[in-house]
């Protein structure tokens, strides 16, 4: 549909592997691949809520980067991080779309064509009328509760090695005493386990399980060459326990 | 190989994940795909009976769009779809190949550089003699039996979320009198469920099953926020029956 | 990255398919599909040791290739291939790399930058310090026993349709009296099978061990129609014994 539109346009596809439903995770790969991507017009779609009462949306950020997608909080944890919204507007201009709007697949009918025109130069404000950026649906990102000898972290996400990234920063792990070098017990689904708070995996044996701070500045729970979300059975939103061992 | 013959070439990949051996899920990918795409060189390569005795073809469709392939019906459900067959060659030029034809591999030997050089200007009676549009190899689609107050309808594919299109459109299903938000009796492995004729899945709760127009216009059956081919352990070629409850 | 540093430069994906920590097999998928890629600058990143030991390293082939990725084996195999390694040199120059390097992710901050500024025309010298050609890993391939009337030989990678490829060549075979059309007795895991040696799938029955010569000039074994891999549980270093029968 892009290329019909816009023959000229790149396409860079970040990612296919959100699984449905999983609006948190699609939003938190984009905040943390998008510092990374040359400015354009992004386009992320999770569970549009197709036929429901999300509005399909287009934002500015205020780094010149364009958003495309549902309001259903997707966009905007990466348009915030990278400076937040600057304008907002509902897609609803129909010559801006698919002549014929199929029931159930609005990233081929709406959000591709509005990305498309918004790379050949479109204004924005074409596509629809205004939205306050405040009004903008935002999730709700986890925090996580930092005791003064233990944490209550979320998992975020998983990626396809079995990391598990937790709503944590290092900071965080510093004020109960984990710093790279300690051992760290954590528990999840009411089973302990050992595990060591590292620089690099190079830094322990393989097997071990490993906290370390990922390359998007999170805290992550790993196993050297080995799968954690598979061994701990953990999935997103999995509560999990770290103190001082 | 078609970067290497025409580097100015773009290449728009629709999917890999047509399953071995599933010609017909390929070609109809490829049919509810294409009206979609810009016209070009469209390449569709499943089960090629590589060494044996399907032809490699090449065909002109009456759109303009060019097709490259197995002479094993993945290119046809498309091209008669879209206006019809005007022309067709068996790719038997080896100018237009590779210099060593390996006998597996055919879609890097032969198919990949037919259509590079097609998309370069080569005239598609360069790559090889004449066929006859109509001697080519169609495949059967399997058709609905649509009775007075049921439907035997057969799985054509199964997508990654696991929804199941029939080979059924809207206008058969109200020869039955399902009509959006009637309740429907189906039976798949001897086994009965109720689901709901819906127009999207906002209309019913998370859980139901669904049966509604999916955005190819085909009937698709599905698990609100679920695994409806998962659920009823369907493949591709299963039967179902379908009433209204 | 790389669209960030050099917009105009064009990426082809040969795969993100290579299980973790599989550095032979990500080493034997470049070294066979290499010789039908355009010249370029090409990355390849599989089990880096990040944060470990292994240099980064930026490789110039005989042939115009140029190579970027860790020096663990993984480049060498492809640019032996194609007429050796001409010159080396350790990435270490820190003004094309990332401003911020992280821990874990060198293939976004290290590596991805490298090809860029090398594909927009840096020279291989600018990168850092030159390297002995011939002081780079190489991994170690297994070669196969062949014996009389009997060849031990080893899985080298399985590919998505579980056929298996072989340390072996269609010459191998042919010492010990295995040619097209000839029956085979192999032995997996303490198991006895009989095969078909074939020059393709039409010529042997559905159902039926294949041991055939590949697309790249290996000799592999695969189920025609079926799932090698999953019927033998064969992963990559499986030895596999053949015989004739």
């Amino acid at each position: 549909m892009i290329k019909r539109i816009a023959p000229d346009v790149e396409i860079i596809d970040i990612t296919h592997g959100i699984p449905p439903q999983h609006v948190l995770q699609g939003a938190l790969v984009l905040a943390n691949t998008l510092p990374y991507m040359p400015v354009g017009v992004h386009v992320a779609i999770v569970d549009p809520g197709v036929g429901g009462d999300r509005k399909p949306v287009a934002l500015a950020g205020s780094d010149g980067r364009l958003y495309v997608g549902p309001d259903n909080g997707v966009l905007v944890v990466a348009a915030d991080s990278l400076g937040g919204v600057e304008r907002a507007v509902e897609i609803a201009n129909t010559s801006y779309m698919l002549d014929s709007i199929s029931r159930t697949f609005h990233g081929r009918d709406i959000f591709s064509p509005a990305s498309a025109h918004l790379a050949s130069g479109v204004a924005l404000e074409e596509l629809g009328p205004a939205l306050d950026p405040g009004a903008l649906v935002r999730l709700e990102l986890p925090a996580p509760e930092v005791g003064s000898a233990r944490i209550r972290a979320t998992a975020l996400y998983v990626d396809r090695f079995g990391n598990i990234q937790l709503n944590l920063t290092s900071h965080e792990l510093e004020r109960v005493g984990i710093v790279p070098g300690a051992k760290v017990e954590i528990e999840i689904r009411f089973e302990r386990y050992y595990a060591v708070a590292a620089r690099t995996f190079a830094e322990v044996r393989a097997g071990d399980i490993v906290v370390y701070e990922d390359a998007y500045g999170n805290v992550a729970l790993a196993i050297n060459s080995g799968d954690a979300a598979g061994m701990f059975s953990a999935r997103v939103g999995q509560e999990v326990l770290l103190s001082p061992a």
